[in-house]
């Protein structure tokens, strides 16, 4: 990037702040808003943002605008933004649907006003500006969806999530919502109705908890995040939804249906089938960490070994930065996970690690 | 126990030969058999089990018979005891589903021969007695499904999941296949429909892999599981599981109609009500270890931090049983999770880190 971008963001929780945090040390100047002035005070007090705007009324240099809201509260921004004295050059958003909002934009904003859709994959258990994380895109992936027909913009777009690390992905908003619909909303529909068909808490409370583990828990877990979130994602993607509802529909009545007939050798073939779909998946690291190196060593289960293998690294300055027993049981050995941020530091620790620990063996 | 109990177990694979190895050293007998004659080879000569008899020629000594088979295979071993010279006092098994094969064996096996249903939850993604674990039950949950009216010998199958260190639940088969049928195979059978819902191969690599990541990893980490063993479950409960699907569409369809009026308010109401229920789960560690005390910390992210933490409770002998790192970034502090078999040492490990540790904070 030769020149400076001006960003402006509208909304500094926990995405907003994420991202004009991240964006500091860079050629990209960020401004911005919160309704909350609160908020908005402590943002510009920790220099998390450099000045502070209303959405319509934005000064000449904003090349560009971001919003980070509910899907359903970013019309609205859209609204004073058209009605401001200046306009930036671009909008692009953080929403978790396209479609919704890439069709209201091109409504609501003049022409002179392109409207870039992006929705990264990343976000936390915590909300608010506190929470927020200059590192929170690092490796995440990033859907953008330019407007068909325009990308005079889309490169200031890509150097914004450039900046924060993200691998980006492009798509219509069509595909984007297609796909989100079956990847992540038809799931967590479908999580919350795996937790319904139980009963309510007093079946619950009867006798189904203690047996609640393992599979169950994996396979709910998507249900707890934030209702209100999710029903902005219904809502603003209610026709792809319903069509992988009605698809998921279609598979569960097709399998109940070869249950009923008892055709064992079919459901067969179609467990198999799942399973083998299932294993193109690759098993990252944690949530949206992205690649990590990885080294896996099988040790003694002693009270030392951790102090060992931790410090023989830390001496040498290699930094772990993820750890996991993945199964140890007392007395016997234990295999334990190493992940490392960088390729050099994987070899490192191999290396280290087989001259120096004792009874510690790379697998 | 008081006396010794003779136990043969049919069937040495990972359950069978896990079983074997937890009662060595207790007041269990244990003799064995498996159709491969390789395998019983190997139970013998590392001493697994101490010696082989087939099911339909037991000595007299033998009080009781353990089934580690597949479900469909079971009856035809029932045969060849009910037909057998001598009869073990009881027969119990570990199979996934009960009401089928407690009525079988009520079928088959004679009067003077008692039958206790029995399902451990426990498992490994690896199989064969190559990798039984004598630890593998401890602490799991094992559902008992004695016999309606007849509990003579419910004492001797409590004793053997109590020597392993399992928790014991006690239903009726009824009510064991009704909770599973909701607990474990209704999302078993929804996770491959969800990736049947995608579409096949050819779809994933195209737009979806990218971005199953997540949430749909997690909810359908199960569908990877043996689509044979998978294929019994739903042959050996079949009527339950027609239920839990019939359940699960009808919630299904509710929602869809939910959307489909842009009822907001309901989806709402629905999605908050199923995250409410949800959070009843306990975020147990990892897997059917069962529970385990835990110490979060917020420590530097220095290459050094694990080694001092680690080499604190190294030094006292305090045996760290898991732990995780479960969000740092480069420069940032990061949150650790320790976890303690005992409360004793979780006691322990608080008081030491907080003394000792520089930097860090137990939250």
């Amino acid at each position: 990037m030769d020149s400076e971008l001006n960003l402006h963001i509208v909304g500094l929780g926990l995405i907003g702040g994420s991202i004009a945090r991240g964006l500091s040390d860079t050629k990209i100047v960020v401004s911005g808003w919160d309704r909350d002035s609160e908020r908005l005070q402590l943002a510009l007090k920790n220099e998390i943002i450099e000045s502070a705007y209303e959405p319509g009324d934005l000064p000449e240099e904003v090349d560009g605008l971001l919003l980070a809201l509910p899907v359903p509260s970013m019309p609205q921004v859209l609204k004073e933004v058209a009605s401001g004295g200046n306009q930036p050059g671009f909008v692009t958003d953080v929403g978790s649907t396209k479609e919704w909002i890439c069709s209201r934009a091109a409504e609501i904003l003049p022409d002179s006003v392109e409207f870039v859709g992006a929705h990264p994959m990343a976000g936390s258990e915590k909300q608010g500006l506190e929470a927020s994380d200059p590192l929170l895109f690092e490796n995440a992936i990033c859907v953008l969806t330019p407007s068909s027909g325009r990308c005079d913009k889309l490169n200031e777009v890509r150097q914004i999530w450039e900046q924060l690390g993200a691998h980006i992905m492009e798509l219509s908003p069509a595909q984007h919502d297609r796909v989100a619909a079956h990847i992540s909303h038809l799931p967590h529909v479908g999580a919350a109705a795996l937790i319904h068909a139980v009963g309510g808490v007093e079946d619950y409370e009867k006798d189904a908890l203690p047996l609640a583990a393992g599979g169950f828990r994996d396979t709910t877990r998507i249900a707890s995040s934030d209702p209100a979130l999710w029903r902005d994602i219904l809502e603003t993607n209610r026709e792809k939804v319903l069509e992988a509802l009605a698809e998921f529909e279609g598979r569960i009545e097709k399998v109940k249906r070869l249950i009923e007939e008892e055709d064992w050798p079919e459901v067969s073939a179609w467990l198999s089938q799942a399973a083998k779909i299932r294993s193109l998946i690759p098993e990252k690291a944690k949530g949206l960490v992205g690649t990590l190196y990885e080294l896996r060593i099988q040790a003694p289960d002693s009270p030392g070994i951790l102090a060992e293998i931790t410090g023989i690294l830390g001496e040498e300055e290699v930094n772990i930065c993820d750890i996991e027993v993945l199964r140890v049981r007392e007395g016997e050995k234990g295999t334990i996970r190493l992940a490392f941020r960088r390729q050099t530091e994987q070899a490192k620790a191999r290396e280290l690690l087989q001259d120096r620990a004792t009874g510690v063996k790379i697998i």
